[in-house]
């Protein structure tokens, strides 16, 4: 039934002229109005409402602050916050016009996932486009990060996810038949394998354009430790050139639009500590289908203290990304490796950045399980290669590692984003210390990933590059009552602190006989 | 094991003094930093960090925002949004110090809730404590309210929950044997009969202190319409001196810390629209338990667009609401209303004081439902006198209405809260007015509380007093083509526009055939 009243036409409140004000808010389009602003009044806003400010043919959703501080905002202003003036795109002082806004088209179908109901793809592509574009107040976007970590998508679910999240932003095509990368689904400090797999398989011939993270919880991300030795904010441009003559690079991928809505996304899930499978799968194979990846090694770590604690957890979680891998067209060879502790002895960007060089330049004083780990992973890639015979991959990887041809491709392709003058052998570490040591003699039987992370973070990795931890002793190795079993290093006595305050509460170190180190889960 | 570490001190920062920035942040403490502050850089602090500040003995935790302008937060400064400065009740300028805040204690509870677990009631206690003092961030707030949604508490659940946020705030307690009061679970709009029972109930004598919100998502709240005839806001000590004298009173509960959790958590779950079973009935009896309630009634109305739409569903929430009550000591008579439409003519502050006089004044254009149900209302209440023989409650409700001893009783309560000289025979009405009118001839077979109410809203109410929805007929009334069915008041010409677009979306009346008329769910 239609009523007998006139049609309608629409309104908008003018008169305003823009601000911006200067606020950091974290992936989140905030609006100011004073309180004593007409529009206020008059539209009935209250704090938390959704606006819709439009100006030049621009139009954002913001979350309404209401400000009482006309220094702030005036009653003829309206304040944005940072990313939304920056999405805006016009000065400061600009008309623009601000209305009740009808909330964002996906509402209905996020209410649905409260609710705890089954999503489409229609649902899923509405929902993460309007995630990447800022369109959710971070209410609602922890409310569909809950409920898809509730209800437990199911794997066609983690399909449609992922492919949206694929279609909000960019997604590279390097005009190459096979395109090789490689990820680990974190959690095992250290594990600096990219660096080393990278030089290895581009020597080899394939390519391999290795975009990676900046550290979120950990002491050091890819991109971090790359960064002590190259340049990794790189132009498109020049990545492109860097990987048509080099084969390979090793790049921080924030600034390329990869799959935006997960960095979007990652702003609430960090801070819950939520890390379900099918965001997780999401997430890893978003950003290397957007970054135009034809084949990807997954490496999964096992062990007490990493994500995955058993096998059968493992293997689920193997069997999901092998699903959305198959339905997204990604050759995907997913390996179970040891992570009953960090990989190699330094913690840290510095100190990571130190292993690697000293693995690449074959040093007696390199860590060998970063090694091994990196020519095995290296060799599952090398047999994505037509001409490779399966089995045939780890012995080639060696030889390219043995003779410094790995080394040699290191060296070009740090050149070539631009080198910083890194000298591993005198590596500028942090220079206030702390010496954790054994309080009897024994054998390492365990060694906490977590705790090893945190003390690290604590003493200012990865801001402050130099420090972290240096492990002394790894799993199974004797000890003397009082022998370093590691060292700490910062660069700030606040930051020391911290971690010495850490360490008195939990070393991360266990000690006991020979018979009770853990056996290794896995033969990788 | 323990390491061999040196004891720790603990570290502050200091240095820093405390300004004020006049940002409603609307139940979340947000503390301001300057992004070049020594504090950001020497702690790693980033955009939406947990930092806890200190200042003249009280601490609170915030979430940080990282600014970039020196006007709203200098170096050397701190800010704070309102509700934090109100937390540390100290002058702009004073010293503060400030660290990276530990999470509040009870979000290792919210993450096993977050994976689906059940919860304890130390659990619960824990959460609800952290929420009322504002510990949460809006995303751990978030998260709880959809794992507690999705999870779909159990009755002990909510029991714990409700028991929790009874001790998050104040208890009132009458020194009264028998103290009563009533509620709705709302989501029809003009039902005001709150306005009828307590003077009725308390003419009879029974002890009825009855506190009510303001809207929240409704065009009017008791508050709000109570407030048309009398001052709402009143300290606890008159408060306590008129229901001493009289027996009951209106007022806005707001300001009396009743179950002060509740408040925080409704700010979320409005925007997301969340009001599932447990949550709802942990939000009202707690607050009808912390103003110190021996008996309740509770109206659930059922009806096709109520929030309530079949028996068995209602049936499914009063058994919850029994078990809290009785495991609460609470005695509770429920009952299921007819919620097919809106209550009385009225839909608005000033148009629903009107219904309510013209009742309490026995006037011939007073509306019967409403009457009606207010009778009923408040005999079952009346029955909770222990001399008053069950069946006999609403013939002495009808004698004390019949014979204006309710109308003085209000009189009474109306002066001693504060009178407003409302007129109810002139009432003032928004002056801009809007009439929809039949298309066609026919009997009214459905009128849609939510658009209704959507319309109300738009037009002003309950902010605009005057504004609202006239309505003209009811279900089952016959209808002439072009004869009005509505008429909306507004006070402003936004207000009516966008009232008008949304009577040309839906007018939320449907006309048909007698027969068409959908019958009365219950007999109530």
């Amino acid at each position: 039934m239609q009523p007998a009243v006139e049609p309608a036409t629409t309104t908008t409140t003018t008169g305003l002229t823009l601000r911006r004000v200067a606020i950091d808010t974290y992936h989140e389009n905030v609006a100011y109005l004073h309180r004593d602003c007409e529009v206020v009044r008059a539209e009935g806003f209250q704090a938390l409402s959704k606006v819709e400010v439009r100006a030049n043919g621009q139009r954002i959703l913001a979350t309404l602050n209401v400000v009482d501080d006309s220094s702030i905002v005036g009653c003829n202003e309206i304040g944005v916050s940072e990313d939304a003036f920056a999405r805006l795109d016009v000065a400061g002082g600009h008309p623009v016009s601000v209305s009740p806004a009808e909330p964002p088209e996906s509402i209905p179908a996020l209410f649905r996932k409260i609710n705890g109901e089954r999503l489409g793809r229609d649902d899923f592509r509405h929902i993460i486009r309007d995630i990447a574009e800022l369109r959710y107040s971070k209410i609602e976007l922890t409310a569909f990060v809950v409920a898809c970590n509730r209800s437990e998508l199911d794997r066609e679910e983690v399909y449609f996810l992922t492919e949206a999240m694929v279609a909000s932003g960019r997604r590279l095509d390097w005009h190459e038949p096979l395109v090789v990368d490689k990820h680990c689904i974190g959690g095992i400090p250290g594990n600096r394998t990219s660096m080393l797999v990278v030089p290895i398989v581009a020597a080899h011939g394939l390519v391999f354009p290795k975009t990676s993270s900046r550290a979120i919880t950990s002491p050091a991300g890819t991109a971090d430790t790359m960064e002590v030795l190259a340049n990794v904010e790189l132009p498109f441009e020049q990545l492109t050139g860097i990987v048509r003559q080099h084969h390979g690079c090793l790049a921080w991928g924030g600034a390329a639009m990869l799959s935006p809505a997960d960095d979007v996304l990652i702003s609430v899930e960090r801070p819950l500590s939520i890390d379900s499978p099918g965001q997780m799968v999401a997430s890893i194979l978003s950003k290397k289908i957007a970054a135009g990846a034809t084949h990807l090694v997954l490496d999964i770590p096992i062990g007490p203290t990493a994500k995955v604690r058993s096998m059968p957890e493992a293997q689920r979680l193997r069997r999901l990304f092998e699903y959305v891998a198959q339905r997204m067209h990604l050759s995907l060879d997913v390996v179970i490796t040891d992570g009953r502790q960090p990989v190699g002895r330094g913690v840290g960007p510095v100190l990571e950045a130190r292993d690697v060089m000293l693995v690449l330049e074959n040093d007696p004083r390199a860590p060998d399980d970063l090694r091994q780990k990196s020519l095995r992973l290296a060799g599952r890639l090398i047999e994505c290669s037509p001409d490779v015979r399966g089995g045939d991959g780890f012995s080639i990887a060696r030889d390219i590692l043995d003779s410094g041809r790995a080394l040699a491709q290191m060296r070009a392709i740090v050149q070539a984003q631009g080198e910083r003058g890194f000298d591993h052998h005198h590596p500028a570490l942090g220079a206030l210390t702390l010496e954790v040591k054994a309080p009897a003699a024994g054998v390492v039987i365990g060694i906490d990933n977590l705790q090893i992370a945190q003390i690290a973070r604590l003493a200012g990795a990865p801001k402050v590059r130099g420090a972290g931890v240096d492990l002394c002793v790894k799993l199974g190795e004797p000890v003397a009552a009082g022998e370093v079993l590691y060292r700490v290093h910062a660069s700030y006595p606040a930051d020391l602190e911290f971690a010495r305050q850490a360490c008195a509460r939990a070393s991360g170190f266990s000690l006991g006989t020979a018979a009770q180190v853990p056996h290794v889960f896995v033969e990788f």
